[in-house]
């Protein structure tokens, strides 16, 4: 397989570099066969939406995409659409990475005015998790009359807060149909390519693929777009941000979408948030001090800059530093500003880590309080209006 | 495998015996490692209910088990337990051999007095079949207060007559994270053993099994079975009356169960109806002569009994007929003057047939009033208690 050749793999269990190095993101674009996202159409947002580009969209964290002209095209014609993101269940708590995808989404609703569901998927070992999860997320501050927040299956007693994952018994329903239609239209050989399941893996393993699919196609929610009478439409184009490991589940639901007769969703993708030790991966949760977490204290974040980030290979320091602190700090004129003065060697080392703690320690600290007003009792999120 | 060997093939998809002879049922049960269903325990059976065994039993139809024994243990000490059986789509209207588990399901329910689930599994292609079926199912004339019918996800609007399917919004998480348990117990490795999957199979197909085994488990109906302030008691035990070509699905569940924290699932376990031309089939929907159908005309019946009965080779005829004619004449003496006027020749085929034909139409015009009685409005089938 090409992963073998080039000896990088990207896929959404792993990513991991050629010889430790940093992801080739273009080899990756054309291995995946998505495009990348130009100047052009980050303008053309900007245009469409009467606002600046989000600092994710201008600084090139999100850079590849399929068929996001299509979306804006029929926005520009006044046309709906709306937004699906997601995540599985890995820690407790959120690191900023996880972040990203949220962050950005909440821009598009914003800007765009659109529907959204977020399906946090989950294994019958952490629905606690979830909770956790799905806390930090509201906290990203959506928009509460349009996103709707589901688990994949799991509508348990949770207090109160149970509201949130409220699957309405009809989408129940049109969401496992939804599913069954995907799974009979995909081989097993079909998932090993894609994927690449081998025969040890577990059915349930195997079987997941179509729940992450699903939600792209607005008839798995029937009670959510059919308010205000508005007729659930199969019609209704589906835009998804997303890391791009997860573009194999999507490559998936495009290759099917017409064979069941629905429109292909459109993704817009970005580049991984990276480890604090490199550019050779993504931040993960497996490994502690690679990451900052929304939980950790100002003093957990100034250790960790301080003793984790930048110390990888010589050569890539400087552009991982710009990268980790470019991703978060909106102000351009400063961003330049920094860029100058670090490159004449007028601001050193310690000045930027400075800098990139209070950027990472205000965002971290904004997180939890908006985190802290996310009471039990908000269920507004479960009626979603077009 | 096995059944290359002796050229005998059981399986959910496929019942084909040895060189187009008949089924070696001896063979079957030695190779799923099933019990014979022994002449003691149809007796004790008869001892604990109270009442003769149901015709099915006597004429050994129903001939192979699995820990029946351990379900009469614990109801001779009083506790309870509950039935699970099911149909898969086929065709819209039953033939014969569908019912013959319904039938003696209705019998072990009212000897028993215990709660029935019915599954329904379906495809996303024919929710209408599902709606016939399930008027063929209930004019079997089950308990109303004690059984709970449902379809595997089509909870979709029919009239008054979806009360009939509905799965309580906790029923449908419970069933979905226990078929999530399962699934993460099997391989797909195997499922090719048990199954003989190939890698070209759709994932769909691959996924099904955890379909057919959670109903075993009484934790995936927390709403049926939590009536009357009874908790739901993952020890309640289940028993399964099934034809014998589903017993791959359940030697994988309870392969699963206990590594789940489930009780194994019982199984009782029928021969197949034969066709009418033979006894090297089980009656088929794919051949509609093979088959007398819920649907069929006196003159039908009359018609295909006369036409494709008994003409298979000469060996088998004579054993065939026997296996037709006993296994819906209910009455003992005459079935054995029968086959005492026939031995010595002086009763002819012709007169078997006709009697035959009067069992059989006696039967179909018994389950056609009984469907016409089943209204769209009774909604009593979902609530169970036991």
């Amino acid at each position: 397989m090409a992963e073998d050749v080039d000896s990088q793999v990207v896929n959404p269990w792993e990513v991991t570099a050629k010889d430790g190095g940093k992801i080739d993101y273009d080899k990756l674009i054309e291995k995946f066969g998505c495009q990348r996202l130009s100047d052009d159409i980050v303008q053309r947002v900007e245009r469409l939406t009467g606002r600046p580009a989000h600092v994710f969209l201008r600084r090139g964290v999100f850079f590849a995409h399929r068929d996001f002209n299509e979306i804006l095209d029929l926005y520009e014609r006044g046309e709906k659409f709306y937004l699906y993101t997601g995540r599985g269940p890995s820690s407790e708590a959120l690191h900023l990475g996880h972040l990203v995808p949220f962050m950005f989404t909440k821009y598009l609703q914003d800007a765009f005015k659109v529907p959204l569901v977020i399906q946090l998927t989950d294994d019958e070992k952490c629905m606690w998790k979830n909770l956790a999860n799905a806390k930090d997320i509201i906290a990203c501050g959506f928009d509460i009359t349009r996103t709707f927040i589901f688990s994949d299956f799991n509508y348990l007693p949770m207090g109160n807060f149970h509201a949130y994952f409220l699957l309405a018994e009809n989408c129940v329903i049109a969401f496992y149909e939804n599913m069954v239609k995907v799974a009979n239209c995909v081989t097993f050989n079909k998932v090993v390519g894609i994927f690449g399941f081998t025969p040890e893996d577990h059915i349930g393993k195997i079987s997941f693929p179509p729940v992450q699919a699903v939600p792209s196609f607005p008839s798995s929610f029937p009670h959510i777009f059919s308010n205000k009478n508005i007729k659930v439409n199969n019609n209704l184009r589906c835009l998804i941000p997303c890391a791009i490991d997860q573009d194999p589940y999507f490559r998936m639901t495009r290759d099917v979408a017409p064979r069941i007769g629905y429109q292909k969703p459109s993704l817009i993708e970005s580049s991984f948030f990276p480890a604090l030790q490199g550019e050779n991966g993504k931040m993960s949760a497996s490994d502690p001090n690679s990451a900052i977490y929304v939980t950790d204290s100002l003093k957990d974040i100034k250790n960790k800059v301080n003793r984790y980030a930048f110390s990888g290979g010589q050569d890539s320091i400087e552009n991982h530093r710009k990268f980790v602190t470019s991703v978060f700090l909106d102000d351009d004129p400063e961003l330049e500003h920094i860029k100058e003065e670090y490159g004449s060697g007028r601001m050193l080392t310690g000045q930027v880590k400075a800098r990139l703690i209070e950027v990472l320690s205000e965002l971290v600290e904004r997180h939890r309080k908006a985190r802290a007003l996310v009471t039990d009792e908000l269920d507004e999120y479960e009626s979603v209006n077009l």
